[in-house]
């Protein structure tokens, strides 16, 4: 008689094994893809499986119900303590006693899904750096002397394939005490995440170990710190939260912190312990938030710039700050999270920082890289990452270039005359009608429009306070659409534009998009100086992306996507008015979010991700805007509000733009002098 | 025309290589041990050879005065600064012009030779795991922008062959203002010591790094922490030095330390936290002695019996005072010094610590075995470690076998009425007369026998204060073979040996050596007490040595060695007429001195060492003596002091032994009871 033919689904993996084999073992052998964390002593119950009865015409076998052995005394004890679902069997105590087609539910498998909670995020797949093995350790025999360590290090390889694992002092200190509260039988946590293939014990428990193991992904941006606490189980997001990055004190960009480290003896050392002490704090709030105990963060994982990167690891800056830009440490690092002086998660928990491009394109483009995936589509794919720097992928499967920009603060409400940062209260979309040239809004916080009767009442708490990034945006390409703008930039006055809303400022003009003076609010306007400076982030930034094109040698781009905090909140259609992104099918121009942020997550659940990013950064190819003439000149070219004509045919399909003119009214037009590089 | 034919001496080594190779290329395409720190650039002057000219029969060549190039610049300028010896030639800057034989000097070899203290030392080749490597690193290129810290990576996998290096943070945090300072040129020290084949990082210093790296050495002994420090270029010892253990105030032996952990809550971390400060403080004191900076100390090792192994790692000692004495870690460990709280070494020294045998055979039996290689002859060896446990190595290439014997701190003069450890004044040798039996001593610190006119005189300073245990031990076997003493160990009276130094005390005898009190000394007797103990750890020493005989199933050893700082001092002689040892040829019966700390210098001073000892530890076989009631038996017959008659062929043959037989005068004789392990 031939041995049962056992099928696992969704695998489809199948063989023959002798009557009495645990389901798990034929998974084992067959390489399906079957958790378990106690090795198969039924008590981990993460083995659960799906047995199915019947015909299967597909497979080619009836299964009969008695394929598995009868439920045993262990699986009853479990289903009494925690309860086993319907249809449920643990695999390492169910039988094979004939063909059997089992199904392995997604919460079974070692390497799950992680649920998306957009359908376009590149899928994760689970698997975190650190993991947690219960095995059971030989007792100390005095004829055959071995150390304690050298005993679980030999349950290790026997029980779970683990080689040559390594332990600091700390685990070699509780080790004896641990084996014996067990009773031999421990659970240990084990990294092995970094390239080197080292297998370091994070930490060992006595007994089955209950608790399920958390890291962090933080996005250290120049002005925000963010944080994600992940379950690294299932994946899941427990708690998110953000901090301003505390280093805002010592400057407000990067360059002015540069420089504070440069002028001030220590200033590096200084903003390394603010930016510390403040992930710390977050590591605890996130994990109060989440009800969880912040001593289970075992895995870390950081995204940021060069200037964030060398601050966060306490290297001075200072190279950063003049040509040619050389960073310290270019590569990946992996280390301990205490050498970053986290001290409120697990002692030994393990950092993991992604690799910088270059010295002006960091671990958090990287990460976008490793969310965005350019490296990994046919299509031509420009990935902007929106900030005080413009972070610029360009690329496919064949090659991939970045640059960044430096687009200095305006799309993010600064060095804009009612700007402010995204904040309830903040005109975040703006509306001008092409006829009356009358505008509406709306603002953070609210989801009605300015001229909805019950507005006011709405927005009552916040007021009117100031217009946010995408509002400004949105205001210029407005302006540009209903013809209050001219190609060049310019303001026309009332007379020009047949709007009284355009009012004389100096030599220029202004345009009033709301007085709240009489309540005591604001009068919030756009100024030409708000104009200018608008076309200069934006030039900068399409020059960006030129120059990309221009070194891979194409015109066009087939995908479009703006990541960043703010790029989420850019309308594509008047960034493309605007002329902040070369042309494309509106319908290829997408918004990715916090890729940063997805990307540093990607890399906390999934190891693999590490060796892969680390290996497409490799191939990167760098462009560096700061000496490339060809920069200037696109920049200089970019300066004026596109016509929807050649060379934009995908704009004159979404837009038709007035073909207006007005002649400088002062000085306030023209280039406005050229821009010191990330001033 | 054939190229020149180039003769290395004394390796033999030989090739053909086109006019105008230098002679470091030629030695390295030739695998020639040939030194340089700064990879041929005329710098560091350690690729120095010394071309010979003239006839060679013997290589069939006739080298011109021509076959090297002329003397040039580089050379002038460094004979100019820092002298070139006669003859010599820097070998990166000679090229080869004709046949040529070159010879490398001791001093030139990376892998020289140690200069023995002691002929039958086994011979150190120098490759200490820490090195200095010099090389020039390419400048940061906007265009291919990568990390200062991936750049030097890459000059040291060009230049030296390193791959994959690793740094911490404090490296990353110091390389760019270094390789700025240095020009891009920096001196490296790599640690490449460890098994697992890892590289890291220890210093990195601008230019060229003249000085060189010390390591030290450290014996920690339940009683005295010695350390050596050594030259890790040439392998000299610098400077010694020695310390009281400072856990002695918390219990003199292993099992009273053990026991104050066991009482004393954090009575293990206070101990931990004492010996590190001692060997930390005795760092700086051989630094200081050697005038040498301790910051240069970047490699150390440790050698110490398991429960000082514990406590120097912070690990509570409590499982190792109980059966089955249990081991938390027993293989070899290779740590940050920084993490044993050695401040005042390099930042970034590494420690080794060499495997444990078992429970009661420590890291320092291991470097023993190192030392005195048992384990690598045809003969077979018996390596007694004397001290308050004496470890026992038994073996042959075929087969180690190892103990540990509880002998009782009798042998280092505890215990003992009139006992003192050695130190100036104390008795260390004594001679009995077998007709007068009048006894003639020598003390510590002078040379005259006590019956000389000077010695009275000439020991003024110390006086005569006690007796240590190489005195004890000839004491006793001197008045065994001058018949004061019966086989059962029993004291005759004064009547019975026809002495008046036979003494009453109390029911039993006591035997007068020296009376001081005259003159205010001590007086100083054998007492029928001291004669007890001393058979008690004599009886421990032979049952142990027994045990593994039993074992190894011999009746005879090739070679006894008597290592440990107490066993220098011992008697072979002696030590056979008390029944110490087995019998063996007395010129087969030697002292190794501190072999214990010379295994500690070898694994300082070469690295290929470590994974020697370490895999000899894994194939020695351990007994348990405690569990072994063989060992019992053995104790017990071992109580006597032997007849020079068969089974002691050997002892017959270097003395007579009287055949006295006294009555036993009190509860004094008979076995004393059984001793407490350890106790």
């Amino acid at each position: 008689m031939t041995d049962p033919l056992v099928i696992f689904t969704p695998s489809g993996k199948r063989g023959r094994f002798p009557v009495g084999t645990p389901v798990l073992t034929a998974a084992r052998q067959l390489g399906v893809d079957l958790d378990s964390v106690c090795g198969g002593r039924g008590i981990c119950s993460k083995c659960q499986v799906a047995p199915a009865f019947g015909e299967f015409p597909k497979h080619g076998v009836t299964v009969s119900e008695n394929a598995l052995s009868a439920w045993n005394e262990v699986e009853a004890r479990y289903d009494r303590v925690r309860g086993l679902a319907e249809g449920r069997r643990l695999g390492c105590q169910a039988k094979v006693m004939g063909d059997v087609v089992i199904d392995v539910p997604p919460e079974s498998q070692v390497h799950r899904q992680v649920i998306r909670k957009r359908a376009e995020m590149r899928p994760i797949t689970l698997d975190p750096a650190t993991r947690l093995f219960y095995v059971e350790v030989a007792e100390p025999d005095m004829h055959e002397p071995s150390g304690d360590f050298e005993r679980l290090s030999r349950a290790l390889e026997e029980q779970w394939q683990i080689k040559g694992i390594e332990a600091d002092l700390d685990i070699l200190r509780k080790l004896q005490p641990t084996l014996r509260k067990g009773d031999w039988k421990v659970t240990v946590a084990i990294n092995t995440g970094h390239a080197d293939g080292r297998q370091r014990v994070i930490d060992v428990w006595p007994g089955y170990f209950e608790d399920r193991l958390l890291g962090l992904a933080v996005d250290v941006g120049s002005t925000t710190v963010a944080a994600h606490l992940c379950d690294l189980f299932d994946g899941t997001v427990l708690a998110s939260s953000g901090v301003m990055n505390p280093q805002i004190r010592f400057g407000e960009d990067l360059m002015s912190r540069v420089s504070y480290a440069m002028m001030n003896p220590g200033g590096d050392a200084e903003m390394t312990r603010a930016v510390r002490a403040a992930i710390d704090t977050l590591a605890r709030e996130v994990a109060a938030e989440a009800g969880a105990d912040p001593g289970l963060i075992v895995e870390t994982v950081f995204v940021c710039n060069p200037v964030m990167h060398h601050l966060l690891l306490g290297i001075d800056p200072v190279e950063l700050g003049q040509a040619p830009f050389a960073l310290a440490v270019s590569e990946s690092l992996s280390l301990a999270a205490r050498e970053l002086d986290l001290g409120s998660i697990h002692p030994r928990a393990r950092t993991y920082i992604l690799p910088c491009i270059a010295g002006h394109v960091g671990a958090d483009a990287a990460a976008v890289a490793l969310s965005e995936e350019p490296q990994n589509g046919e299509a031509l794919s420009l990935v902007v990452d929106v900030g005080t720097n413009a972070e610029i992928l360009l690329g496919n499967r064949t090659r991939v270039l970045a640059c960044s920009s430096p687009t200095g603060p305006a799309f993010e409400g600064a060095q804009i005359s009612a700007g402010q940062r995204a904040a309830p209260g903040a005109i975040e979309r703006v509306e001008i009608d092409p006829v009356t040239k009358e505008p509406r809004f709306r603002v953070i916080g609210c989801d009605l429009w300015s001229d909805d009767p019950a507005f006011a009442a709405a927005t009552a708490a916040t007021g009117v306070t100031g217009i946010c990034g995408s509002g400004i945006i949105e205001a210029v390409a407005e302006m540009r659409m209903a013809g209050i703008l001219d190609p060049s930039g310019l303001i026309g006055s009332a007379e020009q534009t047949g709007t009284p809303r355009c009012l004389p400022e100096g030599r220029t003009h202004a345009y009033l998009i709301h007085d709240g003076t009489g309540a005591g609010g604001p009068r919030i306007a756009v100024t030409q100086g708000d104009i200018r400076a608008i076309q200069l982030a934006k030039s900068a930034l399409y020059a960006g992306a030129r120059l990309l094109m221009d070194e891979m040698g194409v015109d066009r781009v087939d995908r479009v996507v703006l990541a960043g905090a703010f790029g989420a909140h850019i309308s594509p259609r008047h960034a493309m008015v605007l002329g902040m992104i070369p042309d494309c099918a509106l319908d290829h121009v997408s918004s990715a979010g916090n890729a940063a942020g997805t990307g540093a997550r990607i890399a906390l659940l999934n190891s693999a991700a590490r060796r892969e990013i680390e290996a497409v950064v490799r191939r990167i190819h760098k462009v560096e805007t700061a000496i490339e003439p060809r920069f200037q000149e696109h920049f200089v070219a970019a300066n004026a509000i596109p016509h929807a004509t050649d060379p934009f045919p995908e704009l004159s399909r979404i837009v038709q733009l007035p073909a207006v003119s007005f002649n400088a009214a002062g000085s306030g037009g023209g280039e406005g002098g050229r821009r010191r590089r990330r001033g």
